[in-house]
């Protein structure tokens, strides 16, 4: 698993290794316990695109009808938290919604990759929570407003390197103080990821460290201040904010 | 008015003079004349903001009621092309249309900012052309995809600064192969420059070189493959590309 962190003024980049971080200085490796160092953003994003409906279970709790192709939206750069910061309440809503998606780390820029070379521009896999004030959602027909707040976009906490995972095969689950919400897998994408990736890339380039996030499954619900909101999936990681 | 350019390798930024380009090397200037300069898009966002209907004029063509807020979303970075750039008929359209606006370019990093002070975060102003696969657009719910394409971003050629222009009452126009197209002016905002900064620094933080797009007057329409379609702005400029 890979991190980004802080160090005194320092930024890191390592392998996480059980309790402490293995950072490659060319010549040698520096050795940082966990508990020293401030977890950031695994990625810095120029752009996070999103799928929205991309879950049997969800399609038919919401009773629609599976979608021929993904819809696509983007959440901004600057929405971007990691493990343990908080997600801020914004006082133009009055229902903020947690939603747990398995995110896909782009490791090269790309253009009009095929699904079957897919697997050649994915780094890795992490959590994303694509917080979204649902009241603005339906107000809006368009969903940039609801899912673009500051503090929106909670990922990390590492990143797993896509050899070590089989991404369409992991149980996904949010938790809300503890008690479960979400528990679904992504067997049930409605599109996969070689797909997703085609799809999105023979819209836009994308760059190295670029987010595809790839939709949630059912059971989304409301998040109130005080709450802590966990997304663990199977093999990737547990991200865990409180909302403020 | 300002611009980002390549000189063989090296990128260069300068103050714009009738033919030629002053850059400021800190103990001295250097000049260069512009022919020798490829012209590059002015800014480099991290993200585009765009607001949806924003002209009264565009709003009655279209037969709807003037909106109570603006209805924003996100143009990708990697979408961006500047002068002379060709914009790229996507395969997966069937109409592509221009949409001519004025950008503010916001000069520092800013959060829920007031209207009052909107004027202390715009470094300037440039010419915008919001590229839209119309077809597209009116098949996803969402605007994301249709505006999404590389090159659907062109921008510039250069930046006038804010101290230098009265935004809000600009005569803006379209042509393509020379015909106007659209020819209104920012009188007729819907929501003024001030106001869309409060709306959108309240949602997230902006940051120095992100840009606003303001909304596109009527006569908006369809773009073919050979066209050019130029984007002139009193007293910012004249924004021109082909489509191939």
């Amino acid at each position: 698993m890979i991190g980004r962190f802080r160090h005194g003024t320092e930024i890191l980049c390592g392998q996480v290794e059980e309790d402490h971080v293995r950072v490659d200085r060319g010549m040698y490796y520096d050795t940082f316990h966990l508990e020293n160092l401030k977890i950031l953003p695994p990625v810095s994003p120029s752009k996070i695109v999103c799928a929205g409906l991309n879950y049997v279970d969800h399609a038919r709790e919401l009773g629609m009808d599976i979608p021929e192709r993904p819809v696509i939206f983007l959440k901004p750069p600057s929405a971007v938290i990691g493990q343990d910061d908080k997600i801020v309440y914004p006082p133009q809503s009055r229902q903020v919604d947690f939603e747990a998606e398995l995110a896909v780390v782009i490791g090269k820029r790309c253009k009009n990759v095929s699904r079957e070379n897919a697997v050649e521009v994915i780094f890795g896999y992490t959590c994303f929570n694509d917080v979204t004030a649902r009241d603005l959602q339906k107000e809006d027909r368009q969903w940039t407003r609801s899912k673009s707040f500051d503090t929106f976009a909670p990922i990390g906490p590492y990143i797993v390197e896509a050899k070590d995972v089989d991404a369409g095969n992991l149980r996904i689950m949010s938790r809300v103080n503890g008690e479960v919400r979400q528990d679904s897998s992504t067997s049930n994408f409605i599109f996969d990821i070689p797909y997703l990736v085609e799809f999105i890339s023979h819209i836009m380039t994308l760059e190295r460290g670029d987010v595809i996030a790839t939709g949630t499954p059912h059971g989304v619900g409301e998040l109130f201040v005080h709450d802590v909101v966990e997304i663990d999936i199977e093999g990737i990681g547990i991200l865990r904010n409180e909302v403020v």
